[in-house]
């Protein structure tokens, strides 16, 4: 069934940490040929924080995506985070985002919402319906991912697919003339695949004091055709209910805005799943695959760089760790 | 604003971890004297995990819940995760309660909020606005916390304050005839108290694997005395705005379900912000403070005894690390 929300993402800004790494850089301290990374990821370069905390890296996307949308920090409602890495265990990271952004406290209300790499796909869907339903009138979603910190070097392709990145988005109500609209969005999370993407330690299971917590299990363990492979099998069915309940068809969308989860992945949308390679954007080469900052990255860059305008069709789509597929129709 | 969601809470439920820890048991092994326990915290005794994962506790918590609601896993829509303590890093834990459950993989779909203590007002806010807009039937709301894996024993206060539990709501449309629903919902967070309780450790600033992180990050850090003190100044306005949105006085309310975050601060709503005792639900002194179980889990019993019934009128409220206030009005 399609819900129109009368909701537009009224701003849209990033930040990316300064450190660049190549793939040349790569092969020298990992050992694991250029070549191979180009050609399995489809990652040249992406970038690395150093200095840089999820919270000033949070907060400098929310203050570029406040401008474009011409709201001053003092006019936020709420602050949601929708980042898989956490800054620290308590609180959550938004308090912090609240903190670096100067925005008065006592005004707003801070929350996390974690997905993994779809944190900001069901971020966007809780904002359009508070936004709708008139409970606020301003909400900011961040996605600060730090994914660079728990690279395993003993996986080829995981320690070279992520990058670091923050991308935030303004939500507000649509003015009366203006066609943005929230349209539909569709979710499916398979607990099959929740060993093929994880970190098992972080938490209560294997908490960082207990001394039979080892340092490996800090690390991501990804298992890349396992998920690529249960991916694709559950993407088809899936698309069709999503579009089942959504009255466009995928010839219709101007752009198609992608998790940029790896080269075959992205993909796979065009060489089975129905969109044309045109109506797909792609930063995967630049910035690697940058967790739950890698969609409303891709859409910023997309909007900021003439290529995504107003009124147009986008389609948001991806697969998160669970394995969690998500989708998000929107008129921008 | 009153917004009236026709939403019910249509099942509660809860799990208690085997391991009772009485304060003469702490007094045994942390020596802090039994009696000083109870005068400072209000905590008698208080449940620690041992073999019981947190997926597992809050599965058990979900099942109990589905049942009051009469309500198959199988009609479940979402799953959301609404603790503080996550079970491992990635993927979020609302999937492996999905697994525990044994719900149909594909059926439903699975994410986490974060909001500390406040976390299940937040899932209930979410959860309550899409059923009522009919994006989905059923969602699974359960919050799950193993506090006792972080406890500091250089820290008087927190390290005897704090139990292990598990609850879960069912959230579905009301019926017509039924008077259920939720009526307001407001929360403030003031960042100037993000140090009062916090984990330092376990996420990107202090990672578990950098070597200048050390065990005591990984602990809670809580100054009870300025937490009470900047909740008790912020709590006066906090609820006079929220009844200024909301159609009730609090004479009117069948039953006011606090956080159980300590004595003193329960007793709090008595003393200083105008309700009678008869009105507050407690169940500190057996449970403890129980993180973001602790709400659900006071609200469940207190269905399952008799003390709430259909038809009353209730208010959740809370403080939660950040520092945020929350308060919720429903009709039970």
């Amino acid at each position: 069934m399609t819900i129109m929300l009368p909701v537009k993402i009224a701003g849209l800004g990033w930040y990316l940490p300064e450190k660049r790494v190549t793939n040349a850089d790569l092969e020298a301290c990992l050992g694991i040929p250029a070549p191979w990374i180009e050609r399995v990821t489809g990652v040249q370069e992406r970038r690395y924080c150093t200095y840089e905390t999820a919270a000033q890296m949070g907060a400098t996307a929310a203050r570029m995506a406040l401008e474009m949308a011409d709201i001053d920090v003092r006019d936020v409602d709420v602050i949601i985070g929708a980042s898989t890495t956490q800054q620290q265990a308590i609180p959550c990271t938004a308090v912090f985002v609240q903190r670096e952004l100067a925005a008065p406290e006592g005004r707003s209300t801070c929350f996390d919402i974690n997905a993994t790499c779809l944190s900001f796909l069901f971020a966007l869907q809780t904002a359009a319906h508070l936004v709708a339903a008139g409970v606020y009138r301003t909400i900011l979603i961040y996605s600060s991912e730090q994914g660079s910190r728990s690279l395993n070097p003993a996986q080829r392709e995981s320690a070279v697919l992520f990058g670091d990145a923050a991308a935030a988005a303004v939500i507000t109500r649509s003015q009366e003339g203006e066609t943005s609209a929230l349209w539909h969005s569709h979710f499916r999370t398979f607990h099959s695949g929740a060993e093929l993407t994880q970190v098992v330690g972080g938490g209560t299971l294997h908490h960082p004091n207990d001394p039979t917590t080892t340092p490996e299990m800090n690390l991501f363990h990804m298992s890349g055709p396992a998920v690529f492979k249960q991916a694709s099998l559950q993407s088809g069915p899936f698309l069709e209910e999503f579009f089942a309940g959504l009255d466009w068809s995928r010839a219709s969308i101007d752009a198609v805005v992608p998790h940029q989860a790896s080269r075959h992945a992205v993909e796979l949308l065009s060489s089975r799943l129905g969109f044309c390679r045109e109506q797909i954007v792609w930063n995967l080469a630049q910035r690697g695959n940058c967790i739950a900052a890698s969609i409303p990255l891709t859409l910023a860059e997309a909007v900021h760089s003439g290529r995504i305008q107003r009124g147009q069709r986008i389609l948001l789509v991806g697969t998160g760790a669970g394995l969690t597929l998500g989708a998000l129709a929107l008129t921008f």
